[in-house]
């Protein structure tokens, strides 16, 4: 096979097979192509696309590159949770020990923040000890002691699509709906699921702001899920403004364990428990989503999520008092300031990625991948579209490390919260629902 | 300027500006960007296209980034011929002597056989001593002596688009016209021409078969040429059968050499005499075409071109006897067979590809650069499209390196020149006549 066929059919509209995609992925995870005629076939995918198949196919073949976690021998159904990322996003640290603690094994690989987007390996370090850099097997015997694992992605993962990603980053080839769904899946798919939730994020402050598109990336990789015999379900949920509270690391890891003592915000808490509920049905621990919700909710109420997480904590060497005391435990800011309104109106945007760019601005975000992290520092953002506020009204306190992160950052609050005269139609918060049976609108 | 957010931009259907375009192109020739971002931007120009503007700005930033020779104190003026390529296509040959003897300076640079096509440099290299390697020092010094070189791109001409040849050779993105047209046009112009007039082929055995794109290259190197400053007319010729009968390298020298003693294939000829007028109105030695074309004609019937031939072969280390008795000095192949018509009919095609190709089989042509060619073999094409035939008429005659060739050969004349009852239209051998004016169809 000579990759110029590949790139020249794939420009031309046509097909590449399946086993052409196997030996294709083979030969990328042995560096066996010369990396200006992979890009050169990344961006004749951007244009044409793949289809259904191809995807598949592109998906598999990165997925067998590498190695992945076997729990066969487990008894208990294993489960995993992905969201396609935003600003405030700190559903799965509150979700991986509520879905454990009914029963079920999350594996679950996360990321760090890159771009205006925050990672939930970043926000887990702020906890001062603990570990995210499992190997696999370290992963695999900590699941099936705690049933959970909080880690991050092992070089023994899909190299092929390490290789892949880190060439689209360069060659502004990432945006492609099959490159991203195939590059996802791979990942998770490798952890030898029993279920998959995708959290596949809209609105401004989205990768995929685009309902439209967001939904076709969705339907993709559900198509994957499902091919490759792991059910799988998405929900389409609003990045239009943050989700919760909370925006940084240490501070929205005290938002999730505010959300397993039964406080925190509504939205965390909803879309929380809405995924869960999902999870909870495909590992058939619970019937339907009614009684999904109940056995999660209960989890709080009778404090078993909090001990599972403090669990979990405990053995990837944090310090577990953290889930008692947050604020004694998590690195705190040494400068706060409120922000309030300068005039009264409604508000009319939240605009995530200027909070995002914000937190990076603080220190508390990365630009590449060697930055290094300051967890103390982000935002409280106090309001949503849509509320009516006065002349003194509370809109965000900044964490910050001095008086100049402290200006930037009441500067940068002021950018996103824009406060005006017109009535405000708020996106529901979960949009649709994404099956191997269709899409359904809530 | 990071060449990443020009990839986003072309990608997104946007233009690069022409100080960008500048950059680039010095970049590449400082081999300052890694290859898998050339290639992206390659890919991504490939679907998107450029503008007039760009096209432009991107050939005279690879023209500047190597060096140009430079007839500025020469009192002749300067003019130059391309062809786009073919079967059978040596009209280089007689064409540069010809003009040269009217007085005009012609320093043609060739390139070499790729693909189905021959090129001027191999044909060349059949004279036994031949050198078309010379630097532009003893090219220009030639030129100013002779009239006249025939010599190969040195590594001085536009490095940045040598550069970005050999990429788009190997991922896929040469049949982009504005990438075609730059390309060409960046090599011609560092010639410091005072005029320029291409072949632009169309047909079967064309780079570019379909008439309406090769007009669009046409157009777009037409464009480029009157953008700088250096009128440019392109004549549109038909490559939808073999030019000529002599199809390899020493046969197409010996009818190129038949050509200047008033003999050879009539429409070798008319080609020859089509674009040699065109030159010559161009550099003002001849006041119309009709006129060119007597001063052309002449140089043949005086024997002026033919001595103006021995002399460009004697000055390169070439044998100038071979003007004098080709067959005798030029390599001959051993073996040789006349391949007879095997039914009554009616030529319907002949296949330049076919021909072409089975050039390369018989060890006359190169499938990579670095093939050695042999000169002696190929074929003699004795029969045009909607010629009528009886069983028994010569088609063509096969000349190999042996028995094995022979079969080869034969096969290949049996594939290319096909016979049946239906009539045929032949196309005219010079349709099109593309000048800044625009296009006129002859």
């Amino acid at each position: 096979m000579h990759l110029i066929d590949l790139i020249t059919r794939k420009r031309d509209g046509g097909r590449i097979t399946v086993s052409e995609w196997r030996e294709f992925t083979e030969g990328v995870a042995l560096a066996r192509y010369p990396e200006y005629q992979l890009s050169a076939l990344l961006m004749a995918i951007f244009f044409r696309g793949l289809d259904g198949e191809e995807t598949y196919a592109l998906m598999d073949g990165m997925l067998r590159s590498g190695g992945r976690l076997d729990f066969s021998g487990l008894g208990r159904p294993v489960v995993d949770k992905h969201s396609t990322g935003g600003v405030g996003d700190k559903v799965s640290i509150p979700l991986a020990p509520m879905v454990a603690a009914c029963g079920v094994a999350v594996p679950m690989m996360s990321g760090r923040g890159l771009g205006h987007t925050g990672g939930t390996l970043d926000k887990l370090e702020s906890i001062p000890g603990f570990n995210t850099r499992l190997s696999m097997a370290e992963a695999k015997a900590q699941v099936e002691r705690l049933g959970c694992a909080l880690i991050g992605q092992t070089g023994e993962i899909a190299p092929a699509d390490k290789t892949l990603y880190a060439l689209r980053d360069a060659t502004a080839t990432v945006e492609a709906i099959p490159l991203i769904a195939a590059s996802i899946m791979s990942k998770k798919l490798a952890e030898g699921l029993g279920g998959l939730v995708l959290d596949v994020k809209t609105g401004a402050g989205a990768f995929m702001p685009q309902l439209e598109r967001a939904l076709t990336l969705a339907t993709t990789m559900v198509d994957i899920g499902e091919r490759c015999g792991c059910p799988t379900v998405a929900l389409m949920t609003c990045m239009d403004h943050p989700l919760g509270v909370a925006c940084g690391n240490a501070v929205e890891i005290e938002e999730s364990i505010d959300i397993l003592r039964g406080g925190g915000p509504a939205d965390t808490r909803e879309v929380t428990l809405a995924l869960g509920a999902e999870m909870l049905v495909l590992a058939r621990v619970a019937d339907d989503i009614g009684a999904a919700r109940s056995m999660l909710e209960d989890t709080i109420t009778t404090g078993r999520a909090l001990e599972k997480l403090r669990q979990i904590i405990e053995a990837q060497g944090g310090d577990p008092r953290v889930v008692d005391d947050p604020q004694g435990v998590l690195p705190r800011a040494p400068e706060q300031l409120l922000v309030v309104a300068s005039q009264a109106g409604i508000v009319q945007r939240v605009e995530p990625r200027v909070l995002g760019r914000g937190i990076i601005a603080l220190g508390g975000g990365r630009t590449t991948m060697e930055d290094t992290v300051d967890p103390s520092v982000g935002f409280r953002v106090l309001v949503r579209p849509g509320a009516h506020v006065s002349r003194g009204t509370p809109l965000a306190s900044v964490l910050a490390r001095d008086a100049a992160g402290i200006a930037a950052g009441e500067a940068c609050v002021r950018e996103a919260v824009s406060i005006g005269d017109a009535e405000v139609t708020v996106p529901p918060l979960i949009s649709h629902r994404v099956t191997g049976a269709g899409t359904e609108a809530l």
